[in-house]
């Protein structure tokens, strides 16, 4: 069965101001490399899913960016545009039925942008083995990584029995949500739970199924459309529909649901780039432990993060400092707080004069 | 007898750095209100000492940036330019010379562009007071500063007798270096110890007596030059002899020698505004601590120092840290390690791309 990439990608990734922007969201911007995440995501997929094959679902906003970014990597139709946000749900089933209806079945691997990723080979090889399995037992399968410590910021998947295949599967016995340290401990002391990667794979008529069932108001809303998807009405059928379904994710409206769902393990070296300091997780550091972008000259400065698009920074007597310095704004973190960049983003919305630097 | 200010500005100020530059001395930085350092110290010495009897010495290399930055304050002709640093000593030396030679005898009040002082009105008062027992005794008068807490930034002043005089001065005891904390302590509970601010007051004819004295060599060395002082000889003939003086500080070379030496107590509000942590003792602050000026929002920031000429400084979970943003460089420091931007300076001089930062 033909296999085809699917890359969530309408996150604004506002913890990475003051280097994302509205206008120049997360997976437009060259965090692991000098490639755009979403290019870096198109690339890890070949040779088992080429370009022509990857598709892009975003939100109305980012589609002209992204398609300009991949432009020679993908073909310029394969960009999906949600007319507005709700949540990841409705994008899975709307994109699912245009590539049912374009394709017939078809198996989709469904990946984000904000993923590093250490080892691609072995990547594509779990891509691979997911693929077969879900196509063969017309299952869900999610992508289970092997944890490297008791991290508070992923959520969990509990694995039951192994099933009976070529390469190592489990039932999924629950998905657990992002647990205390101490919980995270005995998660891990068990051997018996993965990180929740949030990459899925699954046939495009498996998962119709699954929200025929389990979420029957919006598949058959949906559904109702069938008709104008991948054609000239398409924008106009989509635009009235889209803003009627329900605001739901598919992890809590589908996959905590589903039984015929099962987990494969991932060794391949995995980081969710959610925040500055998750960066270090991933890029080469200096000897004192530092992550530097741009010109830095720096006194007793150890374990930090230092990006700067045009200024010199200089440091004296740091540790575990996050430092952004792009143009108009600056942004001094301690590591350890790095989420809370949303908060200050929230703060400048709310001011009419600073509102320009989002 | 007429009094004179002589104001010693002549430094670098590279603990200022990325507000200093080499074209931009510490001196011409707006650092307390929105005069330049220079123009503070000249307007607080008015109405005692007006500006057409404020001189400046400096180096030949700031001289013409000085005298643009005061002009309307003091006549351009009281601008005196040393050819090459040699330290306070002969800068002294060469000052009291030419002011001795234009008006006679003449009361001078040595002062520092680095001062922050709170009130002015007292501290013209102590230069009154101690410029009319330095006429009257034939003595060197120093401002020694009741210290408010035990600084180990500062050197120290013993007093000993009291002498008689209409209001509070000393005989000095002994100058101390820079002491370390448990020291500092000591002195302070003793209430024997001034801290050196640095300001002197003597007649010319006093400080000329002592130079003779303790420094024969620089004094005949300058002495024989001294018809060409005030004429359009004095630039040639300060040139050649200026490079043989021996590079010596006042205090060294003449107060610690001197027995003939009082100190008169100052309760106006003093700091030396030496470092960048240094501008928190001076600076309004806002209810978190910080001294701010620019744009800054702030989460859980307590105690820094932000500065800022163009970028909005935005900062997160941060204890006493100095952020300076100017353009090309951006300085983040801890506070208790101010004093190493000098270092940093040291380092970008000796990268050929990065000199230019300087």
């Amino acid at each position: 069965m033909k296999t085809v990439g699917l890359i969530m990608a309408g996150g604004s990734g506002t913890r990475f101001w003051p280097l994302s922007r509205k206008a120049y969201p997360k997976q437009a911007l060259k965090l692991i490399d000098d490639r755009e995440m979403i290019n870096l995501t198109i690339d890890r997929c070949a040779p088992f899913i080429e370009g022509e094959d990857m598709y892009i679902v975003t939100n109305k906003e980012q589609s002209d960016l992204l398609r300009d970014l991949t432009k020679g990597r993908l073909p310029e139709g394969n960009i999906i545009a949600e007319p507005c946000a709700r949540n990841t749900a409705p994008c899975i089933l709307y994109s699912a039925m245009k590539l049912y209806k374009k394709y017939g079945d078809v198996s989709m691997c469904v990946l984000s942008a904000d993923h590093a990723i250490g080892d691609e080979k072995a990547f594509r090889q779990v891509l691979k083995n997911g693929a077969r399995y879900a196509e063969e037992n017309d299952e869900i399968v999610t992508i289970g990584i092997v944890p490297t410590y008791p991290s508070t910021g992923y959520g969990y998947i509990k694995k039951g029995e192994e099933v009976s295949f070529e390469t190592t599967i489990y039932n999924v016995e629950e998905f657990v949500e992002k647990p205390d340290e101490e919980t995270a401990k005995n998660y891990i002391s068990t051997g018996d739970y993965f990180w929740n990667s949030g990459m899925f794979i699954f046939k495009a008529s498996t998962i119709l199924e699954s929200f025929k069932k389990n979420l029957p108001d919006m598949y058959s809303k949906m559904a109702a459309i069938e008709d104008a998807l991948n054609t000239d009405r398409e924008e106009a059928e989509v635009e009235r529909v889209y803003p009627k379904l329900d605001s739901i994710s598919v992890d809590y409206g589908i996959m905590e649901k589903e039984e015929k769902i099962s987990v494969i393990p991932g060794t391949f070296g995995w980081s969710d780039i959610g925040t500055w300091d998750s960066i270090a997780d991933v890029q080469p550091k200096d000897r004192d432990g530092n992550v530097v972008k741009g010109e830095h000259v720096g006194i007793d400065t150890k374990g930090c993060v230092i990006y700067s698009t045009d200024q010199v920074i200089t440091t004296i007597g740091l540790e575990d400092i996050v430092i952004v310095s792009t143009g108009d704004s600056l942004l001094v973190c301690r590591k350890d707080r790095a989420q809370d960049v949303k908060k200050i983003v929230d703060i400048l919305g709310e001011k009419k004069d600073l509102e320009k630097l989002l």
